[in-house]
């Protein structure tokens, strides 16, 4: 066993008494409120990165949360590789259904249980992790390192793109290294070649000025929650094809190669369905699940609310109605392109007795990676060393836009060696990471910076 | 004009300062919370009816909120009414559109505004202020007077069957009087002879056994949301009419002579519409404006919610989803039928890949009394001295189960016998009572014991 890796594992237990301060800090984007909590959490990126061996470690404020940026650069002539990760986190309702508060990380059958933990503070360490270990034990590393880790992955990085055309030069690099994904399953790691793209709206509709008396009015007014209830329900037809006009027009098809090897995973629907808790699945006729989940663009309703919600009965037309939908695109589907389409086809079915009104308020571009790229290659070795198994290629239903700004402002491949589970709980009560595989995934970063290193 | 009429007009100021503190107690009844400010309105009107003069009035507790009787019995010989009012009132959620805090009735413009003003505290007090009037200045009264004056009216009455059943001979009279519905228009007095039913339900719908995120399992599983709208749309077919097998088999259709009396109204749809800011208006395909509020069924979302409700983006496919539906119904409707079949028809439609739930939350029989009855004449002579006109015989669309019970249980006349307004905003926020109305009506309850104690 390598020094590094030694000391990798000598490391276990502070490193996870480290990751548990990191998560202890309830850095929720989305919220206002938390603003403080996010800066906060910024803070202690920027002083471990410096703790770490970080010659350089600063925060850079945005217009909203502020990116932390830090870097070695003590390995002139070999290759430069820019970790991406985010510090931010989901918000945690349905508060009520966690089993522990969700800022104060716990412990239990292997596992660490908070918000963040999976996605993306436990990931997002790992690297660090990686360049002190090297530091500490042979005084240099194999490559240099850069760090971009962003408090605003979870509100659709809406400064991340400036930073990186304002800094393209800081942040030359030969490849970007991201931990923000999931194994295909405990005991099968995996590196992620493709990921879909979004596109998340509001729909507000309004009825009335007011609301109403359902005695006095029903059956003279069209009711908000009705009209919007038809609405989404023609978005969809029973064999889960999207209605929307030209929504299909630019999606890439799936190669036979692809398919083959999608379904030569050790994927059974029975499985899938029971971790879930599904009565049954349901996704577009004439694809597998596999297929549905990485490869197939969706629309999903993420959110509603309308009218009298309380306890027991309360007899009113609501005087308006709310929606949040989203769609998961591929490639090539832009985001700007099919909300608009949504957009225009919301307002054209909407019935003519209620106000309708569609906000865009998220989109990311779905990404795609050659298999056959030297990054790529070398991430396997790393992740079969560390893990034991040559890692599987798989592709991701979730969306890190931020990839698809790599590859087209920083002209770099990304690598995406992910450590996390899928039933991780993500944006979900209860979210955890495995560690054992946060454990791993420390060693799995140390050996990529190696093979990074010494890759043609 | 007449000694007890100039007393009531002499007693206008202390009328609307009683109201207001009637008004001032927040007895919502469908919130446990309230449960104490229930009671203590309740302690109110027994204590007014008191005041007024009953040699009796006593509080009577039941399962959940208490039913107060007074009484009135020094006219042997003369006819005995019994005056039916609720105490309880609607929830005041959205709180925040209210213009002033609901319970703290305030006067503006000719109109008293708080929770109840209308709904029914406002109305209730008129037959008590009545019987003072009569007491006080002739020392005696034209008739016999009862009051039942229930705290559960806004949560279906649950306990008021058994205390008729139980009370019979205590309440026996020759007819019930009620004021708890709207005239047909400022200045256009009426009496209701017709009110509609109710069928209430929740539908409860589970995907998954928790929350996911929309990326990693999109597209693979039914979101409960899109089940429950898809099961919701398929509910009222493109002209309006409800497709819940069997739901008209008992509708009793409109006559030659009611559809020709109701057109001959001053309605238009037009000022209909703009009384409410809806764009357009839509309804059942075949029947006027007037007819389908007021004798034909609907079926309207009264709230729903599910997911991600707050401010910007989660993904997130939602583990369950929530909507509380009401059917208005019509004679000869039986609500219990009609929840039976709407909920048999729920389950029929709901997916297979979810699990549905649909409780019975609440229901209430449609109403219907004959135009030519002694009591329902004597009404319009009362109406007709205070307000200077004769009334319109109208319907209304709204429920009040009661009325159906009295003609079951105490096999006796209702009179219905509104001083509200349609836009009085019931069960909305700015509720409020139009003080002329008040005023007049306040005549109209002392003629009408006149009238009726005079009576054929």
């Amino acid at each position: 066993m390598s020094s590094v890796a030694r000391y990798v594992r000598d490391q276990r237990s502070r490193y996870v008494d480290q990751l548990k301060e990191l998560l202890a800090i309830p850095s929720v984007s989305t919220d206002p409120e938390r603003a403080a909590d996010v800066g906060r959490a910024a803070g202690w990126v920027r002083d471990r990165l410096k703790a770490a061996g970080c010659t350089a470690a600063s925060i850079h404020p945005t217009k909203r949360h502020p990116i932390v940026y830090g870097e070695w650069l003590g390995a002139p002539g070999k290759p430069t590789i820019l970790v991406y990760g985010h510090y931010d986190v989901q918000p945690v309702d349905p508060v009520a259904l966690w089993d522990i508060p969700p800022f104060e990380p716990t412990v239990k059958d292997g596992r660490i249980y908070a918000r963040g933990a999976s996605d993306d503070k436990g990931q997002v360490i790992i690297h660090i992790n990686a360049l002190e270990a090297h530091l500490k034990t042979t005084g240099t590393a194999p490559v240099n390192v850069k760090f971009l880790i962003e408090g605003e992955e979870e509100i659709g990085s809406p400064n991340l793109d400036p930073f990186l055309i304002e800094n393209k030069n800081k942040l030359k690099c030969d490849a970007v290294v991201v931990s923000d994904t999931a194994m295909f399953a405990k005991g099968i790691p995996s590196i992620v070649y493709g990921l879909r793209g979004l596109a998340y709206l509001q729909i507000d509709v309004t009825g009335t000025n007011r609301d109403l008396h359902s005695g006095t009015f029903g059956g003279a007014v069209v009711n908000p929650a009705n009209a919007l209830i038809q609405m989404i329900a023609t978005l969809k037809d029973a064999r889960g094809r999207i209605r929307i006009p030209g929504f299909y027009d630019d999606v890439r098809a799936l190669t036979r190669a692809e398919r083959k090897a999608f379904a030569s995973l050790p994927h059974t629907d029975a499985k899938f369905k029971r971790a879930i808790g599904a009565p049954a699945l349901f996704g577009e006729w004439g694809y597998t699940t596999l297929e549905r989940v990485w490869a197939r663009p969706t629309l999903d309703v993420n959110g509603m609310w309308s009218g009298f919600t309380g306890e027991g009965a309360k007899t009113v037309i609501p005087g308006q109605a709310h929606a949040k939908i989203s769609m998961r695109l591929v490639p090539d589907q832009r985001p700007a392109d099919i909300a608009a389409k949504a957009a225009k086809h919301l307002k054209k079915i909407a019935p003519p007795s209620v106000r309708v009104s569609v906000q865009n308020l998220h989109g990311g571009e779905a990404w795609l990676a050659p298999t056959d790229h030297p990054a790529l290659q070398a991430a396997g070795r790393a992740v079969k060393r560390a893990f034991g198994k040559t890692p599987v290629l798989v592709r991701e239903g979730g969306s890190i836009p931020i990839i698809a700004s790599f590859s087209r402002i920083l002209k770099v491949p990304s690598v995406l060696m992910g450590i996390g589970l899928h039933d991780d709980n993500l944006h979900a009560p209860n979210e955890k990471l495995d560690l054992d595989n946060f454990y791993r995934g420390n060693e799995a970063a140390a050996f990529l910076m190696e093979e990074l290193g010494t890759a043609p």
